[in-house]
């Protein structure tokens, strides 16, 4: 029996500018300095954050961290599991897009180059690697949490990471929830700065666990779930 | 005896624009974009790579790397370890300058955020709390590896973790080395893109590990090193 394991960063505070706030001057003034068109952007609280709050973006203070994705997936796509190729990450977007991640993918680190990556993955859909025109990202709109987990990942258990899961550790989850001997254990993360998992992305959950009494950071959990897995699938030896 | 752990990010590829590029015009254009003089912003390949290598700038392959400290610092800032105290983090850089990080220091996840922190630092060399008046970032020109190890940090052990090191595994490192019982342990992590310490940093090592048959990324090798001091010293229970 071959052991899967699935990554899904949920609720992910990714998007483009949304048409309310493109005529904002914070945002066309970016949008110009990355010569493109202020829809095509990525709506970044760094940058957007007085338009997002001026023009009462509903749940605004869980939209625009691009920054948080990006660290999210460096996290998970560095980490031996993915790299050979045991790992399956996906991201499930607060708009409901849903981008899988090519098995070959290598997130650069720039902030910069990813930015760019994600603005055309948005308005292209897929992104094929120059070399091999193997799909390293595909993007798919309207598709609810729960569809897409019925749907595409199919998974075995669907363990769910939060602060108001019961509390755990990394390595007890790992080892009570038999990854070892199972089809496919998924993994959710949440990719939002604060706050819980909404009812919509909750309810589909087999457990909810959590694995500090610190609001951690998701790649911070990210990181030692994966560990915890390769440990156990010895990975090491 | 009260344990104390320290983590070294060496070789740090973090630096200002050396003055032989700062009128090439891809950083005359960045510069311009950032409202800064080209001499203060930072050397990053991303956006210079050109230049570097126009202008035949010395190991430009070791150089021009923020990105890959503003990683290393997020994973080790977001510990438990550190959120309780129980961690000093400094960067050393390829140029002799050394970073001193603040305890309370909570680095930003917006790489636009991170950038005009370290600008600011470079230029002004101290970084304060504007709540409380703490020291949050410092920067020393002009001491080496060596001095800074032995003058500041003084440690019981300093242990590199570099691809070349005698193959290991985090949890053996930690459990081996006697953190428990030890005042005080360093752990050296190379913050650069490829290849290993120089001899000026390995040299001062007490020992040298490997953590992987693969080359981790550094903040892969800072996420599973702490993570295992956390363990060893009970932090989750």
């Amino acid at each position: 029996m071959v052991t899967l394991i699935s990554l899904i960063i949920a609720e992910a505070a990714l998007e483009t500018v949304p048409k309310q706030i493109a005529s904002h001057p914070a945002v066309k003034n970016q949008a110009q300095k990355l010569g493109r068109n202020p829809r095509e952007i990525l709506l970044d609280k760094s940058y957007h954050h007085s338009a997002m709050l001026r023009s009462g973006l509903e749940s605004y203070w869980k939209r625009g961290r691009p920054d948080i994705i990006h660290f999210a997936l460096m996290e998970a796509l560095s980490t031996p599991l993915f790299l050979k190729n045991m790992l399956k990450v996906y991201v499930h977007t607060v708009k409901n897009k849903l981008i899988i991640i090519g098995d070959n993918l290598r997130i650069p680190k720039s902030y910069f180059r990813f930015e760019g990556i994600m603005i055309n993955l948005f308005k292209e859909k897929i992104i094929n690697s120059p070399d091999d025109d193997n799909m390293l990202l595909e993007l798919h709109d309207n598709i609810t949490f729960e569809q897409f987990i019925i749907n595409e990942v199919r998974p075995d258990k669907l363990i769910g990471l939060s602060s108001d899961g019961v509390k755990s550790s990394a390595e007890e989850i790992v080892s009570r929830n038999n990854i070892k001997n199972s089809n496919h254990i998924a993994f959710v993360v949440g990719g939002f700065p604060k706050g819980h998992f909404s009812e919509d992305t909750s309810r589909v959950f087999s457990y909810s666990f959590s694995i500090s009494e610190l609001e951690l950071e998701a790649h911070v959990v990210i990181a030692r779930i994966l560990y915890e897995c390769e440990k156990i699938l010895d990975l090491h030896n």
